[in-house]
Parts: C-alpha cells; sequence; structure tokens
C-alpha cells in the first residue's frame, strides 16, 4: 500500500536517434499510481457506514484526503466532527487498503444521500456527483475577506521553485499535481502530490485539520496546475486567504475568489506573475 | 451563450522588468469560461426529468457533452438512445443555457438513482459521484483489441502539432484541454476544447455519436495532458483502438489499456514517445 509510483515496462521510441526509423527500446518506466479510494460514513456507534464517495487517488495519506474531502465538501466542520477514520479492510474488496471508513462524532448528522439532491456522475471537476445547480456551491465558515495576510511579489514568486524541490524527491513520473501549504514568510509547512489535483489540496487541508491548524489564516496555498472552481472553493473552506496556481485560472475560479475576498494568483512563473483578484495582499 | 473564453482586468506583476520593484501593470487577460452544465435525464413521453449530473465545463457543444457523457458512462448505448436533447430554459436555473434537457427513447432505461450504488461527489476524476469501487468500471461493447489500425511513429510524432496549430486558433488562455480526433492517414477529424479534459473527450465522443461513427474503430484520440483511468474508459467506452496523452500516463490507465487490447501512447512529443500497450500499432 501506499506507493506513489509503480515501474512498467514501456516501448521508447526516439524518431531524433541515430539510424534509418530511429530507435525503439524496451526499458523500465516510473509511473504515477492511480487507485480508487472509497470513503465511507456512518454515525456514532455502531450504525452501519456507507459509501459515500469514490475518488481516483494516488496511495498515501488517505485518511488526510478523507477528512481533508469532507472538510472543503461541507460535509463536517473539523476533525473533531470525525470520530475516528481508518483504512478499512473491506471484505467486499480485493484491495483492502482502498476503502477509509469514518465514524462520525455523537450529534454530527451523516451526509444526505437523498438522490434527488445527489447524484452518481463522473468528472475531472470538484462538483461532478452533485445532481443540480444548486448544490454545486459550499458555504464557508472562514471570513477570508479580512485576513490581513501581505507577502511580497518576489517571494511569491519564489514559491514554485521551493514546490518543485521539495516534489523532485519523489516525483519522477511527470503524472503527479502537487499542492503545498507555506506560512507568510514562505515557509513550505506541508507538500501532497496525487494524480488528482483536487486530491493533492484535500489531503493538506486534511492534514491541517488533523493539525488542529484550520482557519488557514495567514497562509499561502500554492497548486502545480490551474486553478478552478473547485480548488479555489476548496481553499476557501479551508479559510486559505491566498490561492496561487502555476497555470491559469478559469473564469469562475476568478469569480469565486472575488467574491470570498480570497487573493487569486496565476501564472506564477518567476519573475511574473498575474494578480486576478484581492491584489492588495501582493506587495512590491 | 457558448463563449469559450472571457476578459477580466488583472495586476500583471513583471520583477525582471526595469526598475526598483519591476512593473505593476493593470491590463486584461483572457481566460478559459468555466461554468456547470446540469444534465437531466427523463424517460420517453412527459415524463420529469431528473438532474443526473452536474460538469464544470466550458460552454459550446453541449448536446454533444451530454450525449458523450451518458455514452461513455454507460447509460446510453448510442445516439439513438437519445429521443431528443437540448439547451432548457430552466425557470429554476438563473443561466437558462446551463441546463440540457435529455428524453430517452421508449424502452431505453432511466439510468439509476438508487442512493445506495450512487451519490454525492466530488472531483477532478472520472468516477467520482459513484459510491463503490465496484461501481466505477463500465464495460466497453466494442472489441477495441481485434481493431487492425497500424500508424508509423512518424506520423503519431505529428499529431500534436496538428493539435495545437487547430487549437491556437481559439485558446488563448492557456486553461483549455483540447482532445482531437484523427483518421489513421492523420487527418485531424474533429477537435474539442475544455476546462475539464474529460469533458473535452466527452464532446469528441458526443460529436461522433451523434454523426453515426461509433464505434471509432481506426481511429486515434489525443489528449493534449495526461491520460488518466477515466479517459482510457471513455476512449474503450467509443471504441478507440488508439489513445495518445502529450503527458503521463498513470497505473491504472495502463492496466485498463492493456485489458481493453487498446495501445496508449504517453509523453508524445515528437520526435519522442512512450509506448505502454499495444505496440504492435505503432509501425516503424
Amino acid at each position: 500500500m501506499g506507493r506513489a509510483t509503480d515501474r512498467r515496462g514501456v516501448l521508447r521510441i526516439d524518431l531524433g536517434a541515430t539510424g534509418d526509423r530511429g530507435a525503439r527500446v524496451r526499458r523500465q518506466d516510473t509511473l504515477a499510481v492511480e487507485e480508487p479510494l472509497e470513503i465511507r460514513v456512518g454515525p456514532a456507534g455502531a450504525g452501519r457506514r456507507r459509501p459515500l464517495a469514490v475518488t481516483m487517488r494516488t496511495p498515501g495519506d488517505d485518511l488526510d484526503l478523507a477528512i481533508g474531502f469532507l472538510l472543503t465538501e461541507g460535509l463536517i466542520r473539523s476533525a473533531e466532527d470525525v470520530h475516528t477514520a481508518q483504512l478499512c479492510a473491506g471484505a467486499d474488496t480485493p484491495n483492502t487498503y482502498n476503502v477509509v471508513d469514518v465514524v462520525l462524532s455523537p450529534g454530527v448528522p451523516e451526509p444526505e444521500t437523498d438522490p434527488s439532491r445527489n447524484f452518481y456522475t463522473t468528472s475531472s471537476c470538484g462538483v461532478c456527483g452533485k445532481a443540480s445547480i444548486e448544490s454545486v456551491r459550499t458555504r464557508s465558515r472562514f471570513a477570508v475577506r479580512e485576513d490581513p495576510l501581505e507577502v511580497t511579489a518576489e517571494l511569491l514568486a519564489g514559491l514554485p521553485d521551493r514546490l518543485r524541490a521539495a516534489q523532485r524527491a519523489f516525483d519522477r513520473t511527470g503524472g503527479l499535481h502537487a499542492a503545498g501549504l507555506f506560512g507568510a514568510d514562505g515557509e513550505l509547512l506541508v507538500l501532497r502530490e496525487d494524480v488528482g489535483r483536487h486530491n493533492a489540496v484535500d489531503k493538506v487541508v486534511g492534514w491541517a485539520a488533523r493539525a488542529d491548524r484550520l482557519p488557514l489564516a495567514g497562509h499561502v496555498l500554492l497548486v502545480s496546475g490551474r486553478a478552478s472552481f473547485e480548488l479555489t472553493q476548496k481553499a476557501w473552506m479551508a479559510g486559505v486567504p491566498l490561492l496561487a496556481a502555476v497555470s491559469a485560472p478559469s473564469t469562475l475560479a476568478a469569480e469565486l475568489a472575488e467574491e470570498a475576498g480570497m487573493t487569486l494568483v496565476g501564472f506564477l512563473r518567476d519573475p511574473t506573475m498575474n494578480v486576478y483578484t484581492g491584489a492588495q495582499r501582493v506587495t512590491a
């Protein structure tokens, strides 16, 4: 369990190599591991745990992922809402480490499973599985707008290199998204990698929740790819005042960040960056 | 409706510009549009359409997206299973173009909405919203393994440039994933772009289904990013024998491609590529 990468035979073709038709070589390649994780949730006591969601994730930090998921989806308010969370030896699944069993604390309501509100579905987006547009939005209990965080553009510009330096240690696949949580002084507090960028963020948030660090006031969350509506909403749910992405944001990410009073930085590529919202937090 | 990009004011910071603390300039930036699309499905006749899923997508080709989604999720078998699909002026949603209303043909069973099988959830993965690991897999009715397609490595190597050339026409955002369908001769048949890579693929598959081109035997599907389990499964559901990705595949994508008898090419970056499965289709 918990392997982030695996090796596999591959045919490497190099048309630029010397020879009539280039080179064709069998070799081993390192791939990012992707496996399903089923999150089951049940009430305090011996009640039945019901399957809540399946996410395709890279194994590792699965308890953080489950708790971060429940939190950023608005299903729990803090890690204290969870009585126990454990990797479960599910008798009905071949891989016994692909199920997390969450028991809620007494008094914490079970997530709705009413099919008229919720549902089935697909997708590489943070709202999938929700059956109606009204159900897409979750509400954060943290007042991000008032967060007095200020960082210099120079400090921000240096963060992607710090993320990559830490990431390089174990990502040899090119297939893992990274999310890194930084203090206002630019110190990297935690880095998580996953084939799903939303999982990487949920793992960071779950780590913070279990360490009793929520809300993440005064912190910077950096993601290695694009900033979607989903990631922005997850950041808001965790109380993050500044979300930075190495790549592009979407329109809805910028609109949500503005509504939240969050700073959204995109295309963070030293020495340049775009500040889409909350520019007062990025000082000269 | 249907705008793929939008403009927004942004603070551009360039620390490398001349001056003590670099340049800070207000300017307009082009962003990829991201909006929710609710897919509603109901039986033939005047029966009630029920919300089935919400996906965060870039507007445009929404009927293709809805039909491609239903097809690659295994909820319909062909475009003939759909009696009508239309953008609906839903009285209960502010944006009347963010709902697609699908009426199934007589005799086509409605998708299950049993909450014990399906559910709520999140995510940037193609299986999210499914509540149990058993429900993740869909079964393709197309025998991809027998597909006699053969293409030269040189032809494959040229496809990303063709995709980008077509894409360049309207992606000025850096925020859109692309999926392109090619014939065995390397001709680009259709290109779709979306903030969600799964949506781009669903739009291609929906286009093919409505043009009565399924299964996509003898075709190559190229995606601009990584190859996940989800994308591989969608390609299989459409009968695609060769899936190529500009970036990395995951372990599960390679395993599924092998099981399907599909060719999976990753890191397709002229003049090199990795062939993970089905190498017999990539000739010298």
